[in-house]
């Protein structure tokens, strides 16, 4: 069902380095290659040997009544970077619209209901990798459910990763989270000013973003912290943050809910032979 | 999110320049060169420097049973005029149309709500600009609520661009935006002269529409008028009218609800630094 996405990315990136090429500097153009060979790396290739799955199956938990953009921009962009299946798991309200954007998804329309922890807990088993917060909004029903799936893909040990009011929620109870080092936070620069006040009780060194990525993730038990911003700084607190690069002429990742498209495919553990 | 649609304007405005160079004079092509930089003026650059909303958030005030394409195509074109966010203030029943034609938007379905006023007024500490009226309708409920938030808006200082069905609630109560000097109207040949029969008494010199839109202008104490037209002529009754120029081969702004685009843009404030 995806293979005509996946297709789509390899041309699309060859696009991007012929008119980085014409307008740009040897040095830029040796970046676009090492750019181009990391998607080749995370885009499983095309093969006749597996089978509907196997590449990723990938959960987003989000969509509420005002946002129904972000959970899908986050499902197909998990699919565009190579995953087989994209779950929503929404608010009823949320559904159609969302289902409407792309007969890609499969939209299950429970997160508002009263069983919506038992709900999504039925198809954990099925889960590579589960995606937190785009479109969730702060309801409080909403976010008393997602505490729920959160515990309950901890018990699985199933990879998580956490974006927009996901992060708001972290920020209101940071233990949700503690130490579980399968977990990748991907806050822009007021969410990361959120988590740190949460969390580290000192006022952050905006003199020293690199020190401060590291710091907040050693708080957290060595959760993976994912600053966005002009650069990307990436941290699992074992090391000092990692610059991320970007093609010239691409919006910063804190401009719009992008970032954890990649993360969920990398943070996925290599499929299982089922 | 709004890259593809960002990155799109300058190569069509390019195409348009292309198109013309074969079919029209010197004269006009001179012409079509200051169109494009006056384009480019307009549309933000991409810049890793900022983040999300920085280059506008855009409200629009619109959209009901019968209408729900025109505060598409208006959130739409802000967006693809440069701006960063574009939220939709529409009827609950126009909601989730509205929302499926485009993942972008952010669709609130509270403007038939009983308390749509105080549901707006949380949104505009956000907005740089509002847009009132595109598929607003006539409904009573709604030009109350619509009332409301004109008022809670101009409390605020925020820029409205007022059009379509937003035009005939003024011409039903001017004072409502009388020496408002940060409101536009966008009227065509019938709600121009809808809106004079309201504020002035005498009948319109046909014969001289630059008087007419000067006096018009200056009548509602200096609020920006508009008229579209074959030549669109723009006052802020400081000054005579000023022609606009389009391509050719465009269709009058009189003819569709394209006028208020770029408008949007320009009635917005230098963004924040926030």
């Amino acid at each position: 069902m995806t293979m005509g996405l996946r297709c789509v990315a390899i041309p699309v990136c060859g696009r991007i380095l012929q008119r980085t090429f014409s307008l740009h500097t040897a040095h830029l153009r040796k970046d676009m290659e090492n750019f181009f060979q990391l998607v080749k790396n995370i885009v499983p290739a095309l093969t006749e040997k597996k089978h509907k799955g196997q590449d990723g199956r990938i959960g987003i938990v989000g969509g509420c009544q005002e946002y129904t953009g972000a959970p899908y921009f986050a499902a197909m962009s998990a699919l565009k970077a190579g995953a087989d299946l994209s779950y929503v798991f929404c608010a009823r309200e949320a559904a159609p619209v969302i289902k409407s954007y792309s007969p890609e998804l499969i939209v299950h329309p429970v997160l508002d209901s009263p069983n919506a922890v038992q709900e999504v807990k039925k198809w954990l088993p099925r889960l590579h990798a589960l995606v937190v917060g785009p479109g969730l909004g702060r309801d409080d029903l909403l976010l008393k459910n997602v505490k729920g799936i959160l515990e309950a893909s901890k018990a699985r040990d199933i990879p998580i990763v956490i974006d927009a009011d996901g992060l708001w929620l972290i920020a209101q109870e940071p233990a949700l989270i503690q130490g579980y080092q399968k977990a990748i936070l991907t806050p822009n620069h007021m969410e990361f000013s959120r988590l740190w006040e949460a969390v580290v009780s000192s006022p952050v060194d905006s003199s020293d973003d690199h020190a401060s990525v590291l710091r907040l993730s050693q708080a957290l038990g060595n959760v993976t912290v994912v600053q966005k911003g002009e650069h990307d700084l990436i941290s699992d607190g074992q090391q000092g943050p990692a610059h991320s690069w970007w093609p010239p002429g691409v919006r910063a990742r804190s401009q719009g809910s992008a970032t954890t498209r990649p993360f969920r495919s990398m943070a996925a553990p290599p499929p299982p032979l089922t």
